[in-house]
């Protein structure tokens, strides 16, 4: 990889005034590399290379701008941290800025390695074919781990592809992490063995490098292929390592923490946690709990399968999976938007049912795997 | 510890209708406990003890309010990637909803530790007295490691307190931090010998966990006693790991990729990341590069400061250290307004002077150490 004269070109929306504009940008091309007055630089070299470069600047609506900026790929070594750091780390603080969109050159899909497993990889493990894979999640918090083992039965008996933990099941107390894991894979596991079928039990993961490390083993002891990690929470060069050390693993990464920080959805969901290797992103789909609109799901969707390669490196799609408040009627509704490179997660609609919970599963089950066919 | 039936309360500004704030508010209280409708869960100890509660709803605009949600603590073990997915994990993606306060039973503060050094232990490290501290930072991106031990060793000889990575080297080929340290270490070193002063050299820190423990190894290899760290880079998890386990060096936290994010900059870079073990907490001064207004600094260095007991625990105070964009002509109102517990962070108006660095510096210096004396 040779990354010394390569730029990495981000595009940002600017609310400026437009005789304000150019000024603006220059300034933003300015904080996210040098953070000096290009006068105060007495380095030709770094002036002309390393300085950020406004690209293009062009009016989309009155007060609002989109901005390329291009930097230089040098300042930039790949390591997740960093790839924040210099695509947005102080251009966050200024409110009238959005990050929403990069270009990379070539070496950081390499470096990076995306998807270790993929969509393809998620629906090998399930044995899905090709067709639209179901998720339900495992809670509320607070239940204790033979109740949430007995959930995760139920569902995996109704033959859901994936179950995983809530995402804000951690290590409590009511609930500790070497407890409800064994508990929880035993269950799935014995579904399995009654339905012939191949749920995906994944618990959640939380806590530092070492204590993630500590999680992995016991989910691998345990022979489960998935896990859920929210990138946001654990740090994204946690998530990335993860990924790097463990590539059989699929990885489901949850929003939390992701939103509202003036980085565009379909960016940071679809585009960056895929680069960092999520198997599949989770976001909230429109009409349910989450307020992302219909174009938003679509291009994070988009952006989580589209082709990409950058000549030398393809990175494998990710699965969308549209979650937050889906409910079992919306089923084909979501079939037609979504079409068949999906996962849809449905939590509470289908716990709601009850006793009826395996029941309420089959019925979702039946309905993705029947959608299409009649 | 006894976290049991205890309860954090956060605060929430919610903007919203009054006509369906209360249904806003409930639907908030849900989505950060247990994600399912109080009808779904059939565990009557979950819906009284782990479901969020609202408190409080006070209106404070037409169409904004301020929400109290208590949280049951048992939901959240002493983890700092726990702490932000149940204080703001899912409702980050909700436009309409900022975090503005958390309150923590007795525990978290003990559990976290807050500052092990602490501004207290800044001033022993420099021997400052009581007085106002002096920053700078090493920049711009793309200088050699040479060039910027030249100018860690100008800006000591000057006499500042403290003199820091930009916060954008990282591991670059032009200044690796296997070379940039230990040359700039020196540097430092021998101005320290010859002005008879504590200048105190904080590199800057970045990537996965292991790659922290490596570069820490170097830096009390080299004998230094600060860093800078981003925690919102490095994620919250490895920033409390390595808080934890080198209590004797003083950790600058740099507020990249903090920004914007709805969490309101007096809690996150004045109170969390004092929780979370920062010594000090840079953060954008009003009137400088960034848009910060008067009031959101003084709360951030009232928040960094102010007294927090729990009854059981102390949390040291952190170092308010206000930057982005300062001038030495300013250095008097900046004192004015923060009085002597503060760090003072002029960067780029510093390195402007070239050749005259070391005088600058000095310049600095002298201001803030003479002023008030008159």
């Amino acid at each position: 990889m040779t990354l010394s004269s390569a730029r990495i070109v981000a595009t940002y929306h600017v609310r400026c005034d437009a005789r304000a504009i150019a000024v603006r940008a220059e300034a933003l091309a300015i904080e996210q590399s040098i953070e000096l007055p290009r006068g105060a630089v007495r380095e030709g070299l770094i002036v002309a290379e390393i300085a950020g470069r406004v690209e293009e600047i062009t009016q989309t609506s009155p007060e609002m701008f989109m901005v390329q900026v291009s930097l230089a790929a040098s300042t930039m070594p790949p390591e997740a941290g960093q790839l924040m750091n210099i695509l947005f780390g102080n251009t966050s603080l200024h409110d009238d800025v959005a990050l929403v969109d990069v270009a990379f050159p070539e070496g950081y899909a390499r470096a990076f390695g995306g998807p270790r497993r993929g969509l393809a990889g998620l629906r090998t493990a399930v044995g899905a074919g090709d067709r639209p894979l179901t998720a339900s999640a495992l809670k509320p918090q607070g239940l204790g781990t033979a109740d949430l083992a007995q959930l995760a039965g139920a569902m995996a008996r109704g033959g859901l592809d994936i179950v995983k933990d809530d995402h804000g099941l951690a290590d409590q107390a009511y609930s500790p992490f070497a407890a409800r894991v064994p508990a929880c894979a035993a269950a799935v596991r014995q579904a399995n063995r009654d339905t012939g079928r191949h749920t995906l039990y994944a618990p959640s993961l939380s806590g530092d490098l070492d204590r993630l490390r500590a999680q992995m083993k016991l989910v691998r002891a345990e022979g489960l292929g998935a896990v859920l990690v929210a990138p946001m929470v654990i740090g994204l060069p946690a998530f990335t390592a993860l990924v790097a050390e463990t590539p059989d693993v699929v990885f489901l990464a949850h929003p939390s923490m992701a939103g509202a920080a003036r980085i565009a959805p379909e960016l940071l969901l679809g585009r960056l946690f895929r680069l960092l290797g999520a198997d599949a992103a989770i976001f909230p789909n429109y009409g349910g709990r989450f307020t992302y609109s219909i174009e938003t799901c679509r291009r994070i969707a988009g952006a989580a399968l589209a082709t990409w390669t950058d000549g030398s490196t393809d990175i494998r799609p990710a699965a969308p999976a549209p979650a937050g408040g889906m409910t079992l009627d919306r089923v084909p509704e979501l079939l037609d938007f979504y079409g068949r490179d999906a996962i849809l997660l449905i939590g509470g609609s289908l716990l709601a049912a009850g006793d009826g919970l395996t029941a309420a599963a089959a019925d979702f089950q039946r309905r993705v795997e029947r959608h299409g066919q009649a």
